[in-house]
């Protein structure tokens, strides 16, 4: 109990404190953004348009490309939204330099920048990150105190609660910052961490109004966006329909978007042209634009049409107005000169509002695609608002007295459609139900909860059927490392994992020399090796890393010991060894070089000394009929990276993130064929099927007979195969009824020839070694020998572990 | 997306007939509920006092104890709230007879009538109960066609969205449905169900309040306790520390309220003569219960103090009214009667509060104990209400003029403490946040938001450092199996798999005989039984179910072939055998007894075919130094029941649910030693010491050089062992050095006592058994000789599956 009171207190002083210095941050922002320098320099230069023109569009120009090349030089990691690398950061994959002091500087300067432009760009996104780096910074912080912030788990916990502040004082919506967070970062969420995001993000809400209250914005605690809606009668029931079809209308909006988000940085990146260009001049990009974007924006040229001098607040304070707008002559009943920029004297406000989307859209998929730290929920949920104001307007346009038939009449309040468009939009590009959530605590009124939960459920539903949502098609853009969602249908109960893993495993055993270890650094991906028993036996044993196993062999090959080896052999040989050899090992000619490969063959030939090593005993094992369903469940809960297949503790494959994502997006295996194998159409669905189960239970039974097991029934004699390392493994069991013909190649299915084409050179190499593994390397002896050996291995290392973090789309 | 689409009409055809046929209920309850017969009664007979107590008191008397009877006697499933089954069953156990049709009827019926008579008891739980019914009872339906639902997976899918619906229809609160069921039903959740259950759970909503409109209840569709609060200046920021006072004072209500309801149903069970008089006359203790109640709450007597004759929607009403009551001439202001019933001419309102807090406090804890269908939340969530209403009230006296120092003065709204407190009280016993969402929805405003947030934080953090929440103490009270939650603090990660785990397993191997098979069946407890390759070697193949055991016993000792084997004996004997055995076995007298004895100890020494046996290949297998975090993480994710544990493929133990609980709850092993082993000390905290991951290595070094391992270093002879299935498998390793004294019955635990106790005669039965096992059954061989063998294995596995339906406190 004390311990959760500490935990608690530190949690609270912890968001206290992210929440001020994220306040600070978004202070700043609103300074510039709400009115600001650029109003002032455009208010003050009425007299003259061009002028004016300058004043409007360079400051916008000038604050872009202040922060995309601050961002570029300082962290570019903290260009974007944030949201996609939480994503993967909170399914257990490492994303280095995201979370850094340098990337929280970029992100805090480069988002106050761009939010000041008055580009469409949102902060959400920015905003989660930010909290993030506060608390995976703090994590850090208190970690050199000890105790429970050592613990990594810890740390993740911190992280997915800090996802949620972010969300939530972007808002002031704690209750919907941790729903909308947990549906973007999680694929499966930990009850115990949702009491923590409320803790974390009620604080941080608190904090974020009571700030108001003190600065005398407000006079007490009250919604960001606070709507006026009549309580008694918020909405008809024959209105429904129209709430439905502006959801369905949302959702396709919706995927448009995300559509079009990534066919724009798709194209960019395809035409070679373009993207060398940029690569170059990487403000190019950003300036112009922005230029484009400000000028369509000028009001007093296209601007008019669209409402171009409002900012996103104050647009947003316009649309969930409790007026009705279509009505002639209404103009002067505004309290506030804010409506009235969407009124145009020669325009009706149904153009201006039409004008206004639609540019909007545009504008904000491709201001999303700047190099700059940057959301899209904000001018999304901007225009869903237009939309929904819109399809109001035409409603109370349609019924003027309201619908209702009795004696009040109840007029239609399109204000109350521009919440449920909001909502609906929002939801449709993120595939999240949570908007509904933010909506009501955006705007401090929960009447029309039925309305907006039907349209974002809709929306959701048509976009969800249409696209990924926006994070995952940036994930996808990014080439983050990430795993799909299941889809619906049955097929994933069939698949099982002997039909996706890979079974040609990198492993060391027991009794290794320095060479295979060598071999095995140099040909494996996974950032770990599997240590198995022996050949023969395959008894999976543990894992090790390989920063492990390179440690060991740069300790084998060692200079000193080099040097020492050296050292006796010349006085043996009575020849004079100079006293600082170390700077000029070559000098002595080839002989000592000769010398130096001879002793480095000779040291490779010893068998490893695992004695200091750190083994993990306990790597994740699969068994082959482990059904993709359940392997899903399983890498998504844990955040595993790969699992080891075995069967009754041999180890027979691996199956990797890739694979599964492969697998799960149906389209081809590692290798290239469908990943459907051909039997599954054969399985029964969800029950298992007793045919299946008695023909393992006879491969078992066979199994028991000849007691000490080749790795795999397909070898007919074990002595010959104990130095091939099973290759072409990939057969079906209800193929292997023979055992004669198991080992012709035709039995290697469609699946292994695929692995073979997209890994040919080492993988060829590797495939003639094991033959004639008794022999020297063959062609490392021929090149220069100095520091020759541990060299490839750490080149090959840091090509292997995945760290895409460079990945961001210009 | 065509399978997406026909899923989602079917989900919402599917969950618009829950909702229906729920929505009956509701009605049903409603009408009886409000107003119905018993204030009739009661108020048409004013004249005579006398006259109207019997009518008061005999209503709910009746109500209560044909409720109690009806559902007694249809399925005593149906008792109680439901919920802690549901959080049982979502997490894998099955619990027999909980979701079927008679239950359904019983639950429907039953919570009818004991919501009819006003006893302060709740629906949230049977609601949940009643949606979850539905569903499997249409997922049974469904799967009558095939397809999609045939899977189990799906299943639960479907349960866990209708826990959603259950209370989301409850209230009219989808969001707040959606996340209560989560936060009460689950440790980990799966996002893609959130979805699903925002979709159903809308449409029950929706459809709940749409019956209102039709019915020419409501005007359109609205909350269901909307309150009129003003929007403009919802509360002062001053008054945050009175909310906040008044959250704390609701987590120690809560609490208070778990342990009075724990403690009665404990004291009534401890009592033997209570306990003994209660199970004969079964429906003596609710009509008695109800007596009292009703007495307590007669209107002309004490309830005229505690607005006695208010049903729990009308005092709701009351509660979250607009005026202030404790003003002086403010009652004739009141637009309703209703309010006035807490205005007595001699006694204030305060008195009245504080008494109608009191009184329902115990009543509902006794109430709830009562065998009917029934739930707590919603009188919880009426205390709560008044708690807030008291101390707005108290707030209200204290600053008449609010606290709001500017010009403008903002009274203090009580009824928006009403709405903090029913939230803050109802989070604290539930252990639940949503709460306040659930109030949002309920009462149509979110203006009070920040205070609910705060008030709902501070109950839980107070509440769960003191108490389990409801839900876990039913299911500890009912023994359900299940898995408490991972506490605070490091200890999780240091204790590991090896230190919980039962290393003695019930195991069978590929050359058992069929005399193994049996013993393995009466002595496992587990549901399922691991398959090894051999005693020496330990490799796990598999685990295979009882079940298939089972029928394999049976066959090889059926009747057709005993039958057969006379018939050969009798022909190669030349006596005539009968042409109608199966009438007469025992007829021919001892002589066939004695030769089907002798028979049947033949066939139990053949080694068991297992051809046509399903085997499951893939158990789920954890190595020892799996951290109980991982453990419990991935039991609770994946809701297992057992893991096997294998060391390289060996199998050296297993852990279940029961061992995992006792590890987690930190009290004492499965053999009485504290669980904390005793080198878990010297581990260090979180990182991998280099330490025992070398002595790790050395284990597997050494085991590298004496290949067949035995299972346990602790046995000393292996052939001496294999006879003997290991029975008093309770043992931990500290304590098994001795092997001698394991056949003692001294160590089976505190735990299995109890099962012992309630099913007595056959477990004594079976724990004699094994030490003899190579001679013939004992008393099976003097008795009938017909169907004995299979016979008590039918029984042993009846018992040993995990059913504690029964477990209903009364």
């Amino acid at each position: 109990i004390e311990k959760l009171q500490i935990t608690s207190k530190c949690r609270c002083i912890v968001y206290s404190l992210i929440r001020l210095s994220k306040k600070k941050t978004k202070k700043r922002c609103f300074f510039i953004h709400t009115n600001g320098s650029q109003k002032w320099m455009y208010g003050g230069l009425h007299s003259n348009m061009l002028l004016q023109y300058v004043a409007w569009v360079t400051y916008p120009v000038v604050l872009i490309t202040f922060s995309a090349g601050f961002t570029q030089i300082l962290a570019p990691q903290a260009v974007g939204s944030g949201i996609p690398e939480m994503k993967t950061i909170l399914r257990g994959v490492v994303l280095k330099e995201y979370l850094t002091f340098k990337t929280f500087v970029a992100k805090v300067i480069g988002l106050t920048c761009a939010l000041g432009s008055g580009m469409p760009l949102g902060k959400e996104g920015p905003f989660v990150h930010v909290a993030s780096l506060c608390a995976a910074l703090l994590s850090k912080f208190m970690a050199l105190f000890g105790g429970i912030y050592m613990n990594e788990l810890r740390n993740t916990e911190m992280l997915s609660a800090a996802c949620a502040v972010g969300v939530g004082c972007c808002f002031a919506a704690p209750i919907g910052g941790v729903l909308f967070s947990i549906e973007v970062t999680s694929t499966f969420f930990a009850v115990r961490n949702y009491w923590r995001g409320f803790f974390a993000a009620t604080f941080s809400a608190f904090i974020f109004r009571v700030l108001a209250v003190w600065n005398k914005d407000e006079e007490t605690i009250t919604a960001l966006f606070k709507t006026r809606f009549r309580l008694d009668f918020p909405f008809d029931l024959q209105e429904l329909p129209a709430f439905a079809v502006l959801g369905i209308t949302s959702g396709f909006g919706g995927a448009l978007y995300v559509y079009l988000n990534r066919i724009i940085v798709e194209s960019m990146r395809k035409q070679k042209t373009i993207n060398k260009f940029l690569l170059k001049k990487r403000l190019v990009y950003p300036a112009v634009v922005t230029l484009l974007i400000s000028t369509l924006t000028f009001p007093p040229g296209f601007g008019q049409f669209m409402a171009g001098q409002l900012t996103q607040h104050e647009s947003l304070v316009a649309l969930f107005d409790n007026q009705t707008w279509y009505k002639q002559g209404v103009a002067e009943e505004f309290s506030s000169h804010v409506p009235q920029a969407w009124k145009h004297p020669q325009v009706s406000v149904f153009i201006t509002l039409l004008l206004f989307i639609v540019m909007k859209f545009w504008m904000s998929a491709v201001a999303t695609t700047m190099p700059v730290p940057c959301g899209a929920f904000m001018p999304v949920f901007l225009i869903g608002a237009a939309f929904g104001r819109l399809v109001g307007e035409s409603m109370a346009a349609v019924f003027p007295d309201g619908i209702h038939t009795d004696s009040t009449v109840y007029p239609i309040v399109p204000g109350g459609y521009a919440v449920v468009g909001a909502a609906a939009l929002s939801g449709a590009v993120t595939h999240t139900v949570s908007t509904a959530v933010i909506v009501f605590e955006l705007t401090g009124q929960i009447s029309h909860i039925l309305p907006v939960m039907i349209a974002v459920i809709l929306a959701n539903a048509v976009a969800q059927s249409l696209q990924p949502s926006l994070y995952d098609s940036i994930i996808r853009i990014q080439k983050l490392p990430y795993l799909p969602e299941l889809g619906w249908g049955q097929e994933k109960y069939n698949i099982r994992v002997e039909d996706i893993m890979v079974r040609d495993v990198r492993y060391i055993t027991l009794s290794s020399s320095y060479r295979d270890l060598q071999e095995a650094l140099i040909t494996g991906q996974l950032k770990t090796l599997a240590l198995v028993e022996s050949k023969e036996s395959m008894i999976l044993l543990g894992s090790m890393e390989r920063s492990q196993l390179q440690s060991l062999l740069s300790q084998q090959l060692s200079r000193a010991r080099r040097l020492e080896y050296l050292r006796e052999r010349a006085q043996d040989n009575g020849t004079h060894v100079p006293t600082f050899p170390q700077d000029s090992p070559p000098r002595t000619g080839r002989g000592v070089r000769f010398l130096i490969a001879e002793w480095e063959e000779q040291q490779l030939e010893e068998a490893v000394n695992f004695n200091n090593c750190k083994i993990d005993p306990a790597p994740f094992q699969l068994v082959e009929r482990t059904s993709l369903h359940k392997t899903h469940t399983i890498f998504s809960l844990l955040g595993l990276d790969h699992a080891y297949v075995t069967s009754t503790g041999r180890l027979v494959g691996v199956v990797s993130l890739k694979e599964l994502r492969k697998a799960i997006e149906g389209s081809v295996t590692v290798t290239g064929v469908k990943v459907r194998p051909p039997l599954a159409s054969f399985r029964d669905s969800g029950n298992s099927s007793s045919v299946s189960e008695v023909t393992e239970l006879h491969k078992l039974w066979s199994r028991h007979r000849s007691l000490p097991l080749p790795r795999e029934p397909n070898l007919p004699d074990l002595d010959d195969q104990t130095e091939q390392p099973s290759e072409g493994s990939l057969v079906n069991e209800t193929e292997c009824t023979e055992l004669s013909s198991q080992n012709s190649p035709l039995h290697t299915d469609d699946q292994s020839e695929l692995r073979y084409a997209d890994a040919t050179p080492q993988e060829d190499y590797l495939a003639q070694l094991p033959c004639d593994c008794t022999h020297p390397l063959k062609d490392g002896g021929s090149e220069a020998v100095g520091e020759q050996s541990p060299a490839p291995v750490e080149k090959v290392v840091s090509e292997g572990s995945p760290s895409p973090s460079k990945g961001q789309p210009e």
